[in-house]
């Protein structure tokens, strides 16, 4: 029996089939589909120069403690999205279904790490350390030994995290739960972690939000970025991913693609975040990874009088770059805004205006990327370099 | 903080923010973007007189067995998806995490019962009896202690199935893993089992596969039709669930929508199987559903000498339905392919051929519908009726 | 040559072909795919009690004038996309294309209503006066001879559309290319043209705009509603019509579905505009739109001291509806935002708070529908109906 | 006003706005939406060395013949979709619309060709020669007026073309409206073309068809290898384009990206046809396609015993490519089939079988790609290079 898919939107894919021509009794014949491929979608960013741009998760759960799926499907989960590592931080105080599943700290890391092998996804040892604010929660990641943290005190806790030589972080900040008074605050305690060396980093974003503030804090007291997904569900249950909805990223520049390599760009806060769309980070880290993306088709081009060009603007990216116009350069109307969709190209208008001199010169055209913020309100700045002959 | 979504194919959805008038240190705000919306997309498809049509999976696997969810995650799914009965089956004699979680056969149902009565989702208690061939794996559903069919013998097993109460079908009779040289059987085995009334059903469609020969078998030895996921994933790296890529289902015409309900219909051979949007079945069921699936928007047209009228015919259900023309009616031409999307609505083709009288007649236009098959290769005949008034 | 095609996403659609057992010579084998079928995608919304709504868009162009396509194109997108009816209103004054297509203004509607026959669109004549500002752009519809308005003064071609028994409405009142000082603003030559009778409605959305102070005029001068495409490209270069992202359309509650029946209900005010997800129009309309629309599929539930219930609701329109809690009901807490997206179905927290008496109730949800709007910055407000078993 | 849009699937995009705190009476606030933002999608293919890889559409009409769109439509619709170079090729014998359009043959290519400019696509002059089988209907592209062409012998018109130096192709060859007895077949007629130079090539594949017996003469006879669209609709109408299913391409392997290029190409024979998924041309051109657009990512693996590698292929270009396994190398298993989706990842199986000698050896995977013809029943062959480390 041959069958012939007919493409079909808006209800089932259907299926006509061709009636054999041999009786269907003879042959054991099954009609077979194809389920959903199992294919790896990359996150395409640019390399800074000196390193590589991995595309890191650092917090999520599983069965362990109180996610839903087995830890290799956090493997899996990242190979599809185009990561490449991620850390199992199941809560070690919280063992939701400790009367089914081990309380064995290490189990979910180890069960994990067989697959990450297999789909050459780097897989960290890792725990939630799940106390009441102040601290809240902090990730311990790097671990050797995540059952040696099992302890009441959390502050021996971290200090046994950190002597198994972890990269610890805090969770979430401003989760609404632990706020008091619904404000997100830095406590003594939090201090006293970050001057002990027990507190490496800071989450401004977690799941589906940002903190301001603890971007502010990260920027202030040199902590490293964090983003991430703190997933619990099946990751299709909570965003997008057949349409690009990626999870929040840590993105790591690393001087190679390691565990240790992560691990020394942790520590030396080599990262950026990105989440929704936007980019928060250093600008030593944007403005490469928007230079790299970009690029004018058709660099030189010609304005005469008052005319009109188009610049073609490609980006190849898997992100969008949203710009504004700063200001107008000398003899030139430009576009107010511009869109530059993942992989797409898109039209920037060029306009003669006034009486320039004849002659071929390099102009910049400056916009902010309204999605690249290298502080809380401040976009990057950028110039788009183009070579323009001007006839009068 | 505001932030418009601006939306954008191709890409990440970027978001553009509107820089804040207030300072973004005073308040904590936290710009949150929706995730995945919870929502359950009904399965449109109509009932038979007498019956409601409940949409059913029985055949899916946890980490209680070889699967990689929490049992909760297979009640959302089934909210999710439009179903309204699911039966937890895991493997009894093969507990593949039993190393780290816990060994009671009944726990997976459990745990997923409480949840579905939240979402009011019909949890059916079973399990799956899984030896080598003969017989295979069997399912008993119904079942009111799973843990007692823990034992070596798998005929006294399903005799203990039997005693529950349990309705009892034979899974995947074509999987290549149990086939020998090739070919699907029937064994002496399942002749017994029949007999002893320890085997009611078959599955002819499991997972992405479907079976001819047990369909085939079910219609000769009076044996309940079933279809179903065998899931064992996340059901999204399985199916294109957000495209509307269902499951294989087990349709069940009940007398109401309770656990009774579909006890009494499967033990009376009221099912259907729709797979990969083709549905198998008795024509009693299969007739009322497409029936009840279509409209013609215009019932009552004019053909007038040769000339040609649209008719506008609309598919109310969540499948598709393929026409073929069994024969052109007297005096018209009528489209020879018509496919009938999903909750659209296509246009038919019918013109003038011939002498015909003037008048006004019922007409039945006769089409096959290629993906409703009564028996392996026979596709459900259908009579569309409409009225055409005739003008020479 | 028989194909079978394999459904892969992210790519082109490819296609595996089985080898032939017969020389390919032998045959004239035309593998063929199917093209987009051609389908018609309703757009769902209730009736109010005693009318019909319908879906209309009174402002499109052709090549006529400034459009890019043919006349019987804008027929087939409002097939489509599930209108019931359309204007052709081309420019009079401004033929763009006169150095190659007819100048007869007639032509592009004559053209249009031949296919509008065949596939049950209503077709209207009609033509847009072209004008600086004051008093801009108006259409008549309904005209029975188009020509006959292109003549220099704009009032007299007005009056004679009215002699032709025209429906006028001002066009776009917010163009900003008709902008002075930036300022949209209701000149004395409107007022001349609302008390002659020469003008009866306003587009309060054109394309992606909406103009909130021409609504707040209509509601004051009582102008009818309309919201339209002012469609000049074929329409899936402007919308994501195959995300059903339709163009803005003016509902008329009519009392028929003719072209009379539109007219009459046009000059009685029975309309409401639906854009970009949003109702604007009257309550008496927006209320049995949103009543008619929604379903509590579990409407009675019990509620045991502080527990929580989950009730199904479902939204059987095209539309999404975004609620917001006006306050808690007595003894209850209840979800505070709820977007019910179009055919779906969400779950609404019901919480048991207080001390309520035991005993079975009518309980009233009220809510904000913030996307239904019976005036510029006015919600619509509902009441959602449940029956409580309270039980302490 | 400001409106934050949220994103919901399966209806419209709705919209929450915030209520504003001043009064929208003050300001004119034209709450807008964006509209399908004007992109160009590449389409990905290596170019082979020496050569450009242009993608090309020498077949198309618009409302100067029987076409539904003006001609600029056609450039937008090319750019957006990542082609190079165009045609416009409306009928010379056949103006459907001449009662309301210009009949000068010429305007159609001078609308078109002005936006060609502004937007970088190559407008190539042509026109179709419309006539009875045989010989049927043939393009000449490259003209210089095509009016010279509307001639009543079609022999003397093919000269006249041939004498502006235009590339002449038959078209459709196996259209069935113009088939005798069902059959596609080559009559004297385009013997005779062909010995006098007045045609060049044929399409192999027009709009939704392949002609296999084209693909075959042209192999014989050395005719350049076409496949166009002949489109006539708005392209979204017959191309699901916002899922990439792109119309049928003309290759063509230019030494630059000029008309001139491309002219000298066809008339050299260097083109493929891309349609449906489906590569079609010499192995020449075949192969760097493929080897261009496929690479491991991990290209040194290490087999112990009968242990398992999981190969990371991934493909760089914007087509899928279906791999089917000649034979097993020496020494292991690879995966039978595997279907490598555009611009993802996949894993590709290899196991250790045997008793391979230890050791570090290049091995080449032998398959066939199912989706690349070098002739009509012709896969072309691949051997994907890897080194694997043997370790017993």
């Amino acid at each position: 029996m041959k069958w012939q898919t007919i493409l079909l939107t808006g209800g089932f894919a259907a299926q006509l089939f061709v009636l054999p021509a041999v009786d269907a009794q003879q042959a054991s014949v099954r009609a077979q589909e194809e389920p959903v491929p199992r294919t790896r979608t990359p996150v395409q960013l640019p390399n800074p120069p000196g390193f590589v741009t991995l595309k890191c998760d650092f917090h999520m759960h599983t069965v362990f403690s109180d996610g839903l799926v087995w830890p290799t499907v956090r493997v899996e989960e990242a190979w599809r999205q185009g990561l490449d590592a991620i850390a199992i931080t199941d809560h070690i105080e919280s063992q939701r279904y400790r009367a089914d599943v081990s309380t064995n700290h290490n189990r979910s890391y180890e069960i994990a790490s067989a697959l990450g092998a297999d789909l050459n996804i780097l897989v960290i040892r890792g725990g939630e350390v799940t106390r009441q604010m102040p601290p809240g929660h902090l990730n311990a990641i790097f671990l050797t030994n995540v059952s040696a943290l099992a302890i009441a005190d959390w502050s021996e806790a971290l200090q046994i995290a950190k002597d198994q030589g972890a990269f610890i972080f805090w969770n979430h900040p401003g989760w609404d739960r632990q706020l008091k008074d619904g404000k997100i605050r830095w406590y003594p305690e939090h201090t006293q972690l970050h001057e002990s060396g027990l507190m490496h980093g800071v989450e401004i974003v977690n799941e589906r939000e940002h903190y301001p503030e603890a971007y502010r804090w990260a920027i202030d007291k040199k902590l490293t970025l964090l983003g991430n997904s703190d997933i619990h569900s099946p990751i299709n249950q909570e965003y997008y991913v057949h349409e690009r909805d990626i999870r929040p990223l840590t993105l790591v520049f690393a001087r190679e693609r390691t565990i240790a390599g992560i691990k020394e760009a942790l520590f030396d806060r080599r990262t950026a975040v990105l989440w929704a769309g936007r980019f928060m980070g250093e600008e030593r880290f944007l403005r490469p990874l928007f230079d790299g993306s970009i690029e004018i088709l058709n660099p030189e081009v010609t304005v005469t009088g008052r005319g009109r060009v188009l610049l073609q603007v490609h980006n190849n990216s898997s992100t969008d770059f949203i710009l504004e116009r700063i200001e107008n350069p000398a003899d030139l109307s430009i576009s107010s805004q511009v869109t530059l969709p993942a992989q797409k190209t898109v039209l920037l208008d060029v306009t003669g205006r006034g009486n320039p001199s004849a002659g071929t010169r390099r102009v910049n055209l400056p916009y902010r990327v309204r999605n690249m913020l290298t502080a809380p309100d401040e976009p990057l700045r950028v110039n788009i370099g183009v070579e323009i002959r001007f006839v009068p």
